[in-house]
């Protein structure tokens, strides 16, 4: 076997940056080299977070060390970086300077349109540069730019699911742009390890219910993503965005409806575009039926579904059924797909 | 205090029946005097279930007895049915002769159109004659109707939310009738108390899943509600229905789409709707936010919200969420709420 | 019927406020007239807590008041503490001087020997004129000290449950007194409303763990109960006690080892003992089977099992399982049967 | 890279045929050749458990074939048994007279006291001969007999941690073997596929509970271990098992309580033995804290503290908390690491 690769995880304490760490801990070809953190004190992650002690692999440091670009480079040739959004964009530049490549799973250079950044993450983008030569890392349809990217904008959790559900009919025409609404769930995991009164097993367990209703943050980077990767009738694509707090720690389903173009539109010929779509993509399964949370939680896997409803009527509708792990295809799991492409290894490596 | 009305409970041993049992358990003015089952031994019920245990009332027996309406009819004015769909109309009939009042908790009674009853049933409707004559239960919108009504078809669990929700902007023409999407979630309770592998905890735990998508019975259910409720408007209603499955005991959350017949509708304006058509109604709460299954759970309540998305654009949308839990408004509290009206009781006792 | 009796909630926003709250609003004879909070505004609790809206009642205000002892004593007999312990220490002087009934609901008054107080809670005992005067409020064995009390020391919820197990085993000589061991399990509402990492759904969710095996605040409080009620043998008590946290919200299930006094001793005898204890017990039920957290949540019931394993050997052992709800029996349903006596009112009225 | 060794799975649509999959399907070095299934149709496996498409590696048949030993010996060295404890014993003999190596995951193999077996189990041990030859797959204990072994019991979920936390302490001569108390709480994986009522999300959510108090089938099994195991103490062992339910889907813990053998223990010495006992086992944690059922969820990893209680009292009391995931550690993840043992291959491949 050849040595495995070393990388960096910036922020290992998050959600995030935790997933990484187990995905590192059982590959093949790559390793986590250097734990970076903004916190003053070095951070014993396996004291912390007992669950990987033995885990982190033969050599590997389990104390984090200050988030050092030239110390990175010395080590490492690619970062993971799980930072807020505004410490990404003070690391990235650096990074990137000192010859260190970037997947970035924080939202800063996920928007192009820095105004929209701005609009709705509440400050200013401060690195305008970077953000314009960032690459977008759905990784199904951006992989020849990821292979020679330095710096990855890793997507957004639901935006992934979306993304991947709706793209092929927008692209084969099959449904009216301005008609998509997506109504999606997504495990607790997904606000981040800050503790918050709703997020307790007290008051979020055995509940359930809908926020961000029309005004969420991934909103416009669903948007971008359907209109950059949705052929003709992607360019007036708009979508009503209905997030919801699921009582589970991970995994996201997304329910998405469209009125079809064509009143005799059929459940075969839906599932064909979306075969045809996936038909050599490994991580990507078209359902015969509706996927469920638990087919894909742990997984990096995207499971669709589609089916049209009220077949010739005027309201004759797609209902696509998506479903992803929010930690793994959502997040670090496409991250490492989005590793391996930049680092030439194979994209499966490692990810289950 | 004057001494409590006797009624019947037949079918104890499901989750409605039981759920009548734990209301009752507290009722200042009603009382569980008579247990009637179908299966071929009595069941000593606080046996069974020893949460019941010390808690049925003074002189309350804890064992069934068959489904006898002489029986029933010398003991109590009224029984709650809580048995399958076609035992439900075999009963009725001899219930009613023998002078007994039936709120049926089936679905028996619910669709006028017995053709239709017998597409999503798989059987024929054996008792038009009732069918025809049965008060459909929504006790808000039928609420006379229900005051002098032999027969009470209970509602639906999702049909409930969702007439409640929809129409009172059905009645005040301010959405399109044809736009209507409900997606809904319910806890597991709603799907009865057969054991099924994809309800244990082990694979319905951590799980979410739509389920029925375009199909499902509750559909012809609550397309009759908008139809008979939803004034001009509603008669053209039709309404796509995507159930889905949570990790929970109970509770139905729905958040319905629908696009404003106005482009300057506002949510200030829908707000006003809500509470113009609710103000004097003593279980609804029209909220300023979203409402969340816990907010609803072990309640007789209904809480909702509606607001307004992309005003003025093409597609400005109504985004109502509705909160019921299905034991409770959804089915046995709201049996216990018509059979109050039934009775001459005051229409809040023994509910919370 | 008589107009309910005007309490106060001091302390509304934590958990047992909110399950006072809850109680009292289909209470048929007290109602919560004045929720007295330390936060420095005022709170609208039915905006905080929409659950309660339109529940607390007619001419029931929502809004928090400041906890001022003369306004309270002007308007209520009684008030419920549900504070941290160091303020209950703080108001309880004053509102019994201004002849205010009070049930506390922390641990304040709780253990009668100050030192031990102070060792197990960090600080000092500030009130110990009061604290020698407090009746602990387990009722059913301190019933008629209840009834003249002024001050009632609500026991903890882990305590509760472990008397009423244990104590008429000591009572009976059943069981050897220094061979105790509680394994003790509870639902998350047990640490509070506070915010915590280890709170989350995501980190408590699917989780079970021990904490303050051997050390934990509740250890004194069931040697005191066990020494004061258990006879001859509980004066030489000591009890072994190890918690775990569940990732539920509510409920304690204890399951109690201890070796026999006799080696043979039989499950018959042990649920007889059980029997005789608390034949006329309105709240206790003596099971056949072990309990389950489910037969007791939202109720205010014990239900205890015991049997004998090892019969007619060197070791054999009594095993004890009694369930409660933590927030009911443990709490603030306790709470109300204390105050129904205090009151002169039917002790079970508007419990479940 | 080798090609990986082909194996067969036998019952692959239970619990521990399903995890062997998951488990296969990132193997370095196994991968599942034939899946043998006593139904009498054929059944494709990521057909009914679509979370398995395209994970089952490639040139693996996902369809279920009849255990026939001779076509397994034509293609596979080793097959995992994961079948009713009955139909193991009937299919152990032919596959290793057909010369296939036999992982037997049911209790079949583990007692060695026929009779023993019988009363617990129900019926009569139909294989003695092999019973006689069979290697406990406690692989910590056993490695050298199972490098040589050709047929495996592999242990029972329960008593695998039980044996790890307690041995050590036994075999040190510090506690006293009649004074063992196991509480243990386990996943709702652990009772198998059957859906049955108490297992439903609806009634096993939000519960806990005790059950085979005293006569639980894994309680034999724990003894005989720490028999064999304990040193001339353990000769004497035993112990009083007290499993209970929990509302999750995987995990053990085991809270375990025994006196000291000397009151002067101490917890440094408590954990001294256990480092002593683990240091070179690369699934073994000796942890400074209690673990948590998360800690090793989805690894094959055992957490083990301990800790004295009441040192230099007549009772000082030893503490244990030990915690695995019942289906890895404690079923299938052994499983796994005992074949590679009688295989050649690294004994920590693919596990986590």
């Amino acid at each position: 076997m050849t040595h495995p690769i070393p990388v960096a995880i910036l922020g290992p304490t998050g959600y995030t940056g935790l997933e990484l760490l187990e995905i590192l801990a059982t590959h093949p070809s790559m390793r986590a080299a250097y734990l970076g953190s903004a916190r003053s004190e070095p951070v014993d992650i396996t004291r912390e977070f007992p669950r990987l002690a033995g885990r982190l692999g033969d050599g590997v440091s389990s104390t984090t060390r200050p988030i050092d670009a030239h110390a990175i480079a010395r080590e490492c040739r690619l970062a993971f970086l799980c930072l807020p959004h505004d410490a990404a964009m003070k690391h990235v530049p650096t990074l990137l300077a000192a010859g260190v490549m970037c997947v970035d799973l924080s939202a800063a250079y996920r928007i192009k349109d820095a105004a929209v950044y701005a609009k709705f993450y509440g400050h200013e983008h401060t690195d305008p540069v970077n953000l314009a030569n960032a690459v977008y890392g759905l990784t199904e349809f951006y992989r020849e730019a990821i292979r020679s990217a330095t710096l990855v904008a890793n997507p957004g959790c639901y935006p992934t699911a979306a993304a991947m559900a709706i793209t092929p009919f927008l692209k084969a025409g099959a449904i009216r742009p301005d008609s998509i609404i997506i109504n999606a769930a997504s495990g607790a995991s997904g606000a981040g390890r800050d503790a918050k009164p709703h997020l307790t097993i007290v008051e979020a367990g055995d509940n359930f219910s809908a926020y961000g209703l029309g005004n969420h943050r991934h909103q416009p980077e669903i948007e971008q993503s359907l209109r950059n990767l949705g052929g003709d009738a992607g360019k007036a694509a708009s979508a009503l965005f209905l997030p919801h707090l699921l009582p589970v720690e991970r995994g996201i389903l997304e329910t998405i409806t469209a009125e079809c173009a064509d009143a005799k539109m059929t459940s075969e010929r839906a599932q064909e575009i979306l075969r045809r779509a996936y038909s050599n993509e490994p991580f990507v399964v078209v359902r015969e039926d509706s996927p469920t949370l638990r087919d894909v939680q742990k997984t990096n896997r995207v499971h669709i579904n589609a089916r049209v409803v009220g077949e010739r009527t005027a309201r004759t509708r797609l209902v696509i059924v998506a479903a992803i792990d929010n930690l793994m295809k959502g997040a670090s799991g496409q991250a490492v797909q989005n590793a391996h492409l930049m680092l030439g290894l194979d994209e499966r490596a490692g990810l289950n």
